[in-house]
This record gives C-alpha cells, structure tokens and sequence, in this order.
C-alpha cells in the first residue's frame, strides 16, 4: 500500500550544527533513511518546517492536518516531537479521515549513536500499512490510539492512559 | 501483543572478525538492536545457530519451524538470511500454525554503515502485530505472502512472483 | 612514549539525554575511544569534572595544570571544549613544564554522526609522542604552539594568530 | 607541512557489496574520512588500485614508491593492508627517499561498527608531519622503524620484532 511520510521535525531530525555548537534542524534525515531502508513500496515524501515539537502552534498541527486531509495515500507516517505528540495526534483525530495515520518519533536523533529513530520509521511504515482508518501513535514497538496514550516523561516511554 | 523474536543468523547479524579479517558470525547483534530501540511490548529473544542461509539445511530449517510451534506467542518475527527466506517461510507456512509468522533480515549487516537491519526489525515487529496468522516476508517497506515473494538478486530486492 | 591522556570534557565528550532532550555530559567516550584504537602504548586516562569549556573556571584550568605537573608521562594528550582551548592552554603554558602537552578537542561530539573526534584523538596522541616539551593545541590536521593559534568561530577551524 | 595521502586498499577502505554480500573494495573511504577530520594543512589525496594487501605483487609496491618519489610533499601516509605492511614498507625504506612515509591502515573497515581506521589516519597524519625521514609503521598508538616491527597475527596487533 502506498505510503505518505510527513517530516515535521522533533528529536527524530535533530542535527548538530557544529558552529552554533546546538542541536538544531537542517536538512530533514528522511531522504537518507527511506534510502537505506531500501523501501520499493510507492511512497511521497513531504517535508513540513521542521519545529521542536513544544515550539509547535495550532497553525502548525493545523498544517500537519492539512497535508493529511490532501494526501492521496491512505496510510501516513508523521515523524513527530515525542513531546506533544498527542496534541498534534489530537487535532488529526477530531477530523476524522478515512486513513490510517501514524505518528511516529525518536527519543535519540538519527543521528547520534543508538538512535531508535530507523527503528521506529520501520515499524511506523509497516503498522500504517496494516491499520484501519484511524490516528495512531507508534513507539516503544506498540500501536496506541491516539487518545489512550501518554508520555512517561521521566522513564521516556509511551504508555496507555490510565482508566 | 507479545512478540517472539528469532535469530537465525544471516546478513543481519555478521560481525567482523578482525583476527580473521572476514565477516563470520559471533553473539547476536539483536540484544543491542532491541535496547535501541526502546522494546516496552513484552518479548521473547531466542537464538538459534546463527548460520549464513546457504548452509541452512532441512534440519536448520525444522529448528525453526519448532520454536515456532513451541512458541507460546502468536506475533513472530524471524531474522533470517535474504538469500534461503523463501525456503525457511515455505516450510513454516506448510505447517499452518494459527500465529504470525514475519521472516526477514537485511541486505546490509547491522554492525555495516548505511545497514537496513534496524528498520526491518521495526517494520517486521510492527506487522506480525497485525497481521491475520499466516507465513509472511517483510523486506523493502513491504509485506509478502510466503509463497507469493522471490529476491531478485541482481537488484538485491524482494518482489512478488510474476504469474 | 607513555601517555597520559586527561579528559576535561568539551564537545568532544558531549552526550545526548534522552530524557532532558539535549546534550550534557555523562561518562567519558575517552574508555570507549581508546579500546576502539586499539592502543598497545602505554598511557594512562584520567577523567577531570567534565565541563563545557564556555563554564570553565580559573581554578578549573589549575586543576588541568596540576594534573599535568603531577603526570609521570612526558606526552600529554588533554580532551577539551574548543572555546577555550587558548585559555587552558595559556596557563598551562605559562608553567614552563618539561612535558609535551597537546590540546584537542572535536567540533562534533564523538556519538555524533560524521564527528572528528576519533581523528584528532589520534592526531594529538602522535604529536605528543614526537613534539619537544612545550604547550600545543592540535586541531584540522595542524600542530599549533599555544600563543599562535586561535580559533575562527564562524568558519569553525583553528589558524594560526595573523601578525 | 604538506601531507600526501596514498590510498592502496587493505582492510581499512573494504566495503560491504550488498549484492555479492561480501566485502570487496569500491570507492576509497578516504575523502569522506578527510572531510570529517576537517583538515585545513595542505594535503594530496592519491587513489592507487585498491588491493587486500595479500594480493598485493612487487608491481604493487614499485607503484606505491613510484608514488612516494615524485611526491612533492615531504609527509607522506600511506593506507595499506594490515598483513604484509613490513613487505611495503621494506621497498620503500630501500629507496632511502629524503620524506617521512608513515604506512597505517586498519583492523575493523571505515564503514564497520568499532572501526580504528580513523584513530590510526589521525595518527600517522600527526607524526608523518614530524617524524624526520625515513619509512615507518604506526599502528595502535605506536610509530616503528620499517625494520624494526612484525604483526601478530594471533593478538591482531603490531610489535617490536624481538632480538
């Protein structure tokens, strides 16, 4: 099934600008990593401004939306802040599309030594296959919907919410 | 859903053996692999012999078929040399167990720059969560019926056998 | 030629926290990087508080000298920020030590894709073993004494102080 | 001081072809391997045929001191297979050249986990530039007379020959 990925910034494409001597964003890391993923399957790359997802606004997540609701794919990944990933996955799932939206992320860029990023890609493309219509998050190699799940900032892991 | 994760050797998992000055193969790359990528879905790591497929004989080839039989998870995910998985996935889908059965590996070492491994883990953990129980292949950001796939080797891809 | 190698921190030894989401400090890549160098020469490692060098204080940079002064090794390989490498390398080299002391550092961090970290470890451990007593800085492939040389920050390389 | 860099092949720039699954030789490594190391002294980049130093005939060697004769420059590196080393480094020690020529290369290859390739460029950089003239080896933090030094090739690393 053909795939739409949607690069919108977030640990995931974090880069180290070695004048600044910060972590910034340049180029996103998605072309090299869809490339060494050595993916056959039909698929758009889109890339959005690449933000820290706690400098995200509505008129970000908003534009996120937008691109979701004018892909011709039915299945999305979003590479996303892990910060507020449930706010971006929020507005996605309050509109309802028929597609399988996943929103995926990485806790070490994909760039620095034992990144989960290339995992978390991987795993994001093969659930966005699968999934019905619906918003999701991926992490941790779990599916959660999009409205029974948090971040456990202090261990760094995804988690259902509690009833 | 538990996942069940098998090593079998392969592409994945050669390591250079520097005395030697060849790729061989030494403990598994997948301890290191799944710690990367943040695993909090409950899992099982099992290690067969780790062998390049072209030394996978009839006998290899029932070792796997009978951890996947013991196998008290209904999600499994083989990592598996590129070269035999066809071989390995027809005797699995002969047997008809009611689990998920992922086979698939990488074109590049985990241990290799530009190494396609870790998304394959991503991606095959991913779909033998969803998948109906069936025998699959999972290469290339796509998934196969065992017996509906071939590698083509001249292009190093996996793609569906023409009818 | 023993080497004793001090580790001050700097970019070089930066680490990404997966929690806080940025870079700090950790343990030192220095136990990490020397394994992979396979070093037969005798050398000794010595870890100080590792700081960026834009933090470092007077009584930071005595500690440095003291270690040096106190260092049984004739060949001194320190690892610092390359901010203020000129200002530990003036104090050290206003000690007149009978010792070769070589300061480097590394413009991207060791776990950083694409970093020079590992090259100019191995840069300064050569020179320090060849150099007669004095104060160096050794960055881009150059030796440096430590009152010509300065650091151009918008094109991030080492030159020498123009006349 | 200017720096000619002669690719010959060895361990340190084998690749890993993913179609015939072996490591054989490509494009050198070598200028990715510089740009990291962000060297600003003077250097030339040579590209000899890139062989496993067992292959490598007296041909071979008469190319690599052909190379080091007209050299202009009076620091020479030369990247070479592990296993016969000494053998190279005795041809060119006979030509009794008027230049520092540091033979190094690599236990692990540039593109594989652990690598040293970097850590010995750096070092023999460093010291070819303040070594007087002469042909050596330097491998695992040392520099050895062209006479002097043998691999073991048990322990994997370089050694005085013993008297």
């Amino acid at each position: 099934m053909a795939l739409r990925i949607i690069a919108t910034g977030g640990t995931f494409d974090k880069h180290y600008d070695e004048i600044a001597g910060k972590l910034t964003f340049a180029a996103s890391h998605l072309p090299q990593a869809i490339a060494r993923a050595r993916i056959t399957a039909a698929y758009a790359l889109e890339e959005l401004p690449l933000l820290d997802s706690l400098d995200m606004q509505d008129i970000d997540r908003r534009r996120v939306l937008a691109s979701c609701t004018h892909a011709v794919e039915e299945a999305i990944v979003i590479i996303h802040g892990t910060d507020t990933m449930q706010e971006t996955a929020a507005v996605l799932g309050a509109a309802n599309l028929a597609k399988a939206i996943v929103v995926t992320g990485a806790m070490i860029p994909y760039e620095v030594a034992n990144s989960d990023a290339l995992f978390n890609l991987g795993y994001a493309c093969g659930v966005a296959q699968l999934l019905p219509p619906g918003v999701y998050v991926a992490m941790n190699g779990k599916v959660f919907d999009w409205d029974k799940v948090q971040k456990d900032r202090v261990a760094g892991i995804f988690e259902p919410i509690p009833h």
